[in-house]
């Protein structure tokens, strides 16, 4: 396959139109915000009907954590159980468009799935690399859609190379959500739809797990064009919730450095943000800096805590690589970051139901 | 507890006055609906943001079952994974307006969950009474949210019964999915979606597994009204799908009985359905005749073959519940129950993460 095709320079209707100019409310997916997304004019509308997420309040849990104004978007309602659905569906719309009959990606779990999921829903072929070392749940949800599972061993990084040779191989498309530019103007979505539906009441404080900070970067992106096209919107200060044990951008963010620091890995239950070498991780910690946020790193043994407490109190099971960022929430309120009176939007970025049991 | 009070008498907003009169987009969860919903003028809205689900066409699962207008909605994108999350909303908010301060419920799965989530939600204690063969994944998942999980061995109505005599002795609220009548009111809130998402181009027929049927009341309720506020919207002919496995209505239906038969139930893949002795099951089967509709009913084979078409074709997990109301759709089509120009919407209630690995 060639290159992914240079994205499409995204000219937002001006604000004086209003966001009814930007959305299109009979589509559903993220399709509606199709005007303000870079890809082809005559992209075909790959969609299971993901995004649009709601928005609640968490009244129990934030008391109990002294954040009266928490909120949660509750981005795990997608078709395969996660955001990346979001990504996954401007993805393999993009390589569909471009001519692809068969994908490649390789992923640890939720991102796999999704891929799998949107290329049957295309018609598109699919094999997924994973870690030998991934759970068999996690694949499979993967090879519950027909996509072939690949395992391979090594380092996280040594799938990736197998996906990639793959491809180079085969002539399947890559459908990375690590490296794929198609994948930022799906997740871009999100913060379109946090900036509309809060804009009465704008949150001061995004809290995101991160990974490979796909979710973060889609965010920064739709506030830095809807403030370009005059919306007169704010960036909250992001903040990238990394797990103790695995924690490239935090480390970096603490140095000062702009580029991710090398990791010893170690095991941790927030598989999704485990993630050594972040592809855009220079990416992600200007965005962090640019918007006056931070990272922050927070140990399995919390995010334990915080994936009970938030069942308990508010009714919300989410996976625990989700957990790590409310875990991050509260260390930013005890250290001060966050103040009381200020309002903290926290990303719910996977269902408990791909930890099941756990 | 005293008995739940009567429902508030409907009285939509004329039709002249537009859907914006029935709706608050602002509101998220079932509370959108307000002027819809019959119940108390004061109750709290008890909300994680279930509902507004989205409908997709299955062009590819379609084509295949020579059902070219088949659409999708996406039940399963509730808070805890099932449609029930809207029914347990209004039931928990009722009981909290009533002064409950603890629950129970009996289920063998997706309600329990729902009810447990929600009672968290709310601050309400509760216990979840299920039948000892119920499997472990439903029991963590109830157990997850805080609830107490108690096992009983018996039939299905032995589990019921000791929910309703533990519901007497103990003062707590019966939050039952099965018989409180705000259940309904929350379930409505599909119907009203559907009426409202596909009012260009409405369905001529709506397909739904069908356990105790709450869903098909909520779905045929949200008709009834709109009609006679002049909406000028036809109820699609409703199908209740059933595993053969236990198909009281099914069997009801095709006899002609204004009741459901008697059955000796079998072991079933599709746990949702297999409910033996319906509580509203004449309701179900007055709505099914009304409507110009049927009762279905499909074996695990043919469940087993749905789920695997519609992910590996649509790109869609269902659990097994579900899977029997697309099984029910083709079996209509092949039946010629449905012409090949008409257009089924088939209700997809539960998540495959429930079933996952299965």
């Amino acid at each position: 396959m060639d290159a992914p095709p240079p994205l499409r320079p995204v000219e937002l209707p001006r604000a004086s139109q209003g966001w009814a100019a930007l959305r299109d409310d009979v589509r559903t997916g993220i399709w509606r915000w199709r005007p303000a997304l870079g890809l082809a004019a005559d992209i075909p509308e790959i969609t299971l009907g993901e995004g649009h997420t709601p928005v609640a309040a968490l009244p129990r849990w934030g008391a109990a954590h002294g954040l009266p104004r928490a909120l949660v978007k509750l981005e795990y309602l997608g078709p395969t159980g996660s955001f990346k659905d979001r990504g996954a569906a401007a993805v393999i719309a993009a390589l569909l468009h471009q001519g692809a009959a068969s994908i490649v990606e390789d992923s640890s779990g939720n991102a796999g799935a999704a891929m799998a999921a949107y290329a049957a829903r295309a018609g598109l072929a699919a094999r997924i690399f994973v870690p030998a070392s991934a759970p068999q749940a996690k694949r499979d949800q993967i090879g519950g859609y027909g996509a072939q599972v690949v395992a391979v061993a090594g380092t996280r990084e040594d799938v990736a190379r197998a996906a990639e040779e793959a491809a180079a191989d085969q002539d399947a498309a890559y459908a990375s959500h690590a490296r794929h530019p198609a994948f930022v103007e799906g997740t871009k979505t999100f913060g379109l739809e946090v900036a509309a539906q809060l804009r009465a009441d704008p949150p001061r404080h995004l809290v995101l797990p991160v990974g490979n900070g796909g979710l973060l970067l889609g965010a920064a992106k739709a506030y830095q064009e809807l403030a370009a096209a005059g919306f007169g919107v704010t960036c909250p200060r992001l903040h990238a919730a990394q797990a103790d044990a695995c924690a490239p951008l935090a480390a970096a963010f603490a140095a000062g450095a702009d580029d991710p620091l090398p990791v010893q890995a170690r095991p941790t239950l927030a598989g999704g943000v485990a993630v050594g070498r972040p592809a855009r991780g220079a990416a992600v910690l200007a965005a962090l800096r640019a918007s006056g946020g931070s990272a922050v790193r927070v140990t399995d043994a919390e995010a334990r805590a915080a994936r009970r407490d938030l069942a308990h109190l508010e009714g919300l099971d989410v996976e625990y690589t989700t957990a790590v960022a409310f875990a991050a929430a509260a260390r930013l309120r005890a250290t001060g970051v966050v103040q009381p009176h200020e309002s903290v939007l926290i990303a719910a970025t996977g269902s408990g139901l791909k930890d099941a049991g756990t």
